[in-house]
């Protein structure tokens, strides 16, 4: 594997890291979901933890019941089993970064993983 | 643990996201370098994978040796051995995320992880 793998990803309504990056530790998906629009299905995990990040516009998340609102700028951690769905604002696009990981996976990190 | 955290990040120089967001199969961070300003020191990693997203401004990556320009919107993945240096182009700040991951943590994603 090359020691680094680059690609830019435009305003498309969704781009899967995994196989263009060579990750090996996580899968990225930059999302867009237009106004008014939602995820279509509630779905959980086995055992990936999700992490959201919004990057423009507002919208929703209703995790396990729950609703919490979303707009730039908000990071968001889901459980594994916890029941979620996102949608975008009647009004405003939602576009976003999911990023899965395994829970539990991280070890070391920081100063205490880095070479310097 | 909760099913979910959620946090706000602004524009400050460094946030650190691990422990606001009770993350366990990442660390996240959220950094501003100002222009002509850059990170000032090389690193590599022990296990991490780093996974970088640049939200705005331009700049560039020497990777091993190599220079690599960077700009909003671009994805970079570096592996965790590699000789890292990041900088802010001169004139301009550079904005990004760094994830890190346990290289090689990842099993299942997406569809073969998820329970819909």
């Amino acid at each position: 594997m090359n020691s680094f793998d680059k690609i830019s990803v435009g305003g498309e309504a969704r781009t899967e890291l995994h196989d263009l990056l060579n990750l090996t530790g996580a899968e990225i998906s930059v999302n867009v979901l237009p106004a008014g629009a939602g995820v279509p299905f509630v779905h959980s995990h086995r055992q990936n933890e999700e992490i959201y990040f919004v990057t423009e516009g507002e919208g929703k998340a209703v995790i396990d019941g729950e609703q919490t609102d979303l707009k730039a700028g908000d990071w968001l951690r889901v459980s594994p089993s916890a029941k979620r769905q996102l949608s975008a604002a009647p009004d405003n696009a939602l576009k976003y970064i999911c990023i899965q990981v395994k829970a539990n996976s991280l070890e070391g990190y920081t100063m205490s993983d880095a070479v310097v």
